[in-house]
């Protein structure tokens, strides 16, 4: 009977929980969470992507949301175990809202709430055909002049974007807007996905020729297909530039390659975007009713403005726009910038044999990747959790469980004991000049990825190489300015130069918003990405979720989509059943709409 | 206590069994086996795929290899049960070999072994690269001019064939070909597939159009990545030949599209092919160790000769040519033959608009497609056996575990069970003049494929046709002859006729042998496929497992392959396995190879 203690606890909990929600009884429902508890909904009772911090909070949410949620059916997931330790009971929960069903995950301290965790699985009567349900393919029976599969995916094609308009646009066919799109086309949203590459995957194909992804294959599959269990653990990018190519196949996703978004425009009473592309030379006008970028945060780059540029006769490029190496052989480099773009740029450029300065404007965060994967994912995202029976929805929704508030928090101990495992390459580093930095509270790699998505290298080797001098390191200076065949530091560092490549990061995604549609409605919507957490490049306010991403903006039926693999997996979930439930006329009552701080 | 008898008793088993094998004690080893028992092995103690019946026949195999097998560890499969029903007791065993690991399934009967399976999951030390053991895909450290995939895939792509040559080539890219190539990948054997259309899943593609496989997708999963769980039921054809090209290429396969093999030809000295093929129109001659024909089962038509076919007017086509209906709107077709091509074909047209009449020559084996489903794979191959933890690898083997000799006394009950739940439509069938068969020995639709691969249809709604007459029938008839501008039937009858449809079936793959090597070397191998069970097309002797197929043939280095998805599957493990065997120089001991006893 012990044993069975937690489990007794949580389905009381569930049940006095479900019981005063269908009563209306707000009072005793905020009773049951504890004063420094967080409430995580992914869209099913904000219609939005929310965390409400304490019972004020709970309190206000519910209030404005209960009414219209009606939510009911509280349980505890078939199959799954309830678990206790340090005095925290922790389980899986279903439950039912009156436009969907739900799944959760819940924290007990002392019996009452810690966090809760609320997401959507599917709309009722809009369930994904899978399993059970999925399509027959075979047309059995027999009917005059019947279509067959390739006729069909033909005649869309031919029509959707001419003679029948798509609910949704997605702009930029990266991993983002192809997971999204797979999702779209599983829920029946007719969608176009615009590309301006030739190829799905060439957004990974065209970057610089040694990059991989730094993130392990378990923390990176697609919706509806993993990645076999032969996958790299980090996936070179034609290799994935591969993968994304075919998926977009299978997954029969209307992607038009080739093509370029030139504007859009939203008509406010119509409630319809008119969106110009260019597709192989030719203008086409599409009217969609949603539109969402998925340009990638790693899309507009940020070019710096630096004296003497337009008089410098060697080349220059951004990041994203470096070629690789093999121009560069026996050439002069000066690369501007530390995080991960330059470091792999500096690496691949120096074995070519090319002679690479690296400049390092700002402290950097470095952690070796091995580090990273066992200390940091290990335990969500690895072939240990995979054989200990940890599947990838599970570990996304336990993820998505720790608060943002108190990430840090939990994120502390892990850097500490990453850099303790690691000192003497740390002391290497330091030694070499390389100015280390460990994010404003030294919570490391991934809270920096979440609050200014920059300000880090998840070291694969170009660390040796800075710290045995094989790339040159000048730290604490920046460029003054260039001169015909050099690159002038603040230092008074003159250094001769064939190539400067600026690694120097990528803006707010509505700068895409700003470009495609206008800067009205760029500055109305405000800048995308950060948690407001008054840390380096992620000013304040609080505001406890990714600023504007996968979620209602101050713009009607302007999305934005992206992040890393596991985001745009993960997210591109509660995206596209926002999207479905705005197609099929659901009411979707948005609570707690972002306000707007930033510009970009 | 009582619960745990089952495993005891098996457990006691496998212990005498292990304990007499490793002393050489074969009297006690074959005591241990029911007088009635089957062993089949999957290459792990013959090297073959060979079925021992029988207490004689396992001592006389037993005799031959087991100094040469070592086998050892025998344990019950960890984290299966042991189960007991109706006086049996079944569990799943690992074992291991001198050079192999083993995984097989085992049935008691009054506490001896009634049937035994035991198959390779892999050679020691040659183990596939997956899991804990996967690449790392990013090259950590530095170094040099290191290349990336892309130019190591580049380099093998223009080397291979050229200045290096592959260990085995496999002739024919279909399903089975790209399975086996997988494998190989996998496992570090250097191949190269050769297939004469432009792309991979092209065999699909350019058959009949309304065409979509006869199996349901759990049944046909291909190596190492699962069809998603939003896969039709049935993949129309040319779904399943996007999903084939990109299986080949994110498995990094050679694949030779738009190639030709001319001529092999092998030299017993050098123990090497001479394989000539035409790749773009440029000949290339390739040197393998090794050569695959996996030109399908359903790969070499047989065309008949009937008087007159020189001076018909009309258009002429083997079923495996047939184009689809569009150009035939309107005409008047009479198709011969009565299996699943003729059915589909013939419905296709009909649904176009054609005048079409089928001709039965001889009785025909039909089976509605749900009921198949349900009442013969229901168990293995189903949502259901998904949702109840049947995965793929136990369905194959549990499979894999009946022995062909009783197979046919577990499939008459299921047939049975069918015509009693369908006997409205069989009726009707009949009524409209359609000959129906059941097999010799009533065992149906599996059994007529193992034995002779034809005489059936898998109803999915060209029966009903024929049933209201929509389509025409003529049965118990042959044609005679053809005049300018019809058929003239065996009883006189004359039909009119624009287009005539042979879909009268394919050769046994020694064709393949005949046309690309000798006659010679096709005699010498002899009939392919085939149990010898002394049923209708099937002549005996019994052989007792499909003959060629998979496993080594009388001509050394000489390798057929293919069969449904299933097969291609499940099976090219074990040929991957005795080809990479036989790369790596391990030992392979054939133990009873098959005699020839027909030609074709």
């Amino acid at each position: 009977m012990l044993e069975k203690a937690p489990q007794k606890t949580l389905t009381d909990l569930l049940d006095r929980f479900g019981k005063a929600l269908a009563a209306g009884d707000i009072d005793t429902a905020v009773s049951l969470f504890q004063e420094d508890c967080y409430w995580r909904d992914l869209v099913t009772f904000t219609w939005n992507i929310k965390t409400m911090e304490g019972p004020d909070q709970v309190r206000q949410m519910l209030e404005e949301q209960l009414a219209a949620t009606q939510p009911e059916k509280w349980a505890l997931a078939e199959g799954e175990d309830v678990s206790e330790a340090d005095g925290i009971i922790d389980g899986w929960i279903t439950f039912e809202t009156n436009v969907a069903r739900g799944y959760g995950h819940i924290r007990l301290k002392d019996g009452r709430i810690w966090t809760l965790l609320t997401t959507m699985s599917e709309l009722k009567g809009h369930e994904e055909p899978q399993g059970f349900a999925r399509p027959l393919g075979a047309k059995h029976g027999s009917g005059k002049n019947r279509k067959t599969w390739k006729e069909e995916r033909e005649e869309e094609a031919s029509e959707l974007g001419f003679s029948r308009q798509p609910y949704c646009v997605i702009v930029g066919g990266g991993q983002g807007g192809i997971a999204l799109g797979a999702r779209l086309r599983q829920l029946g949203v007719s969608t176009i996905i615009i590309e301006r590459n030739e190829r799905a995957g060439d957004s990974w194909r065209k970057r610089y020729k040694s990059l991989c992804l730094h993130d392990p294959v378990w923390y990176d599959h697609l919706p509806y297909i993993d990645f076999p269990k032969n996958w790299p653990v980090f996936a070179p990018k034609d290799k994935i530039g591969d993968w994304l190519e075919m998926y977009t196949k299978v997954m029969e996703l209307n992607y038009w390659s080739s093509t370029e978004c030139k504007s859009a425009s939203y008509d406010e009473k119509t409630k319809e975007w008119t969106v110009v592309v260019e597709r192989d030379g030719k203008e086409i006008v599409l009217k969609p009713k949603q539109l969402v970028l998925a340009t990638g945060m790693s899309g507009k780059a940020n070019m710096p403005k630096i004296k003497g540029m337009d008089i410098f006769k060697g080349d220059q490029q951004h990041s994203s726009k470096h070629p690789g190496p093999e121009k560069y052989v026996g050439k002069k480099v000066v690369v501007v910038g530390s995080n991960n773009s330059a470091h792999d740029i500096c690496a691949a450029l120096w074995e070519a044999g090319a002679d690479v300065t690296m400049l390092q404007r700002s402290s950097t965060h470095i952690v070796k990747s091995d580090s990273l994967m066992e200390i940091g994912l290990g335990s969500l995202y690895s072939e240990q959790a995979v054989e200990a029976g940890m599947t990838t929805k599970k570990a996304d929704l336990i993820f998505a469980s720790l608060p943002y508030r108190i990430m840090h928090e939990f994120q502390i101990p892990v850097y500490n004991a990453i850099r303790e495992r690691d000192a003497d390459f740390y002391k290497r580093l330091e030694k070499a000049g390389f100015m280390l930095d460990w994010g404003d509270d030294e919570s490391g790699l991934f809270m920096k990825y979440l609050r200014r998505g920059s300000g880090y290298y998840i070291d694969v080797g170009a660390s040796e190489l800075v710290a045995n001098g094989s790339i040159k390191l000048k730290s604490g200076v920046d460029v003054k300015e260039l001169t015909e065949n050099s690159v002038i530091l603040t230092d008074g560092t003159e250094l001769p130069a064939d190539l400067v490549v600026y690694a120097t990061g990528y803006g707010s995604m509505n700068g895409w918003a700003a470009d495609l549609i206008s800067r009205e409605v760029a500055d109305k919507v405000g800048k995308v990405w950060g948690l407001g957490s008054s840390t380096t490049k992620d000013p304040g306010p609080w505001e406890g979720e990714q600023r504007n991403m996968w979620k209602p903006t101050q713009q009607e039926a302007l999305w934005f989509h992206g992040g890393n693999l596991h985001q745009s997996r993960h997210y591109s979930q509660y995206l596209s059943l926002q999207l479905k439930a705005r197609q099929e006329g659901i009411a979707t009552p948005v609570y707690g709409l972002q306000k707007v701080h930033h510009l970009s």
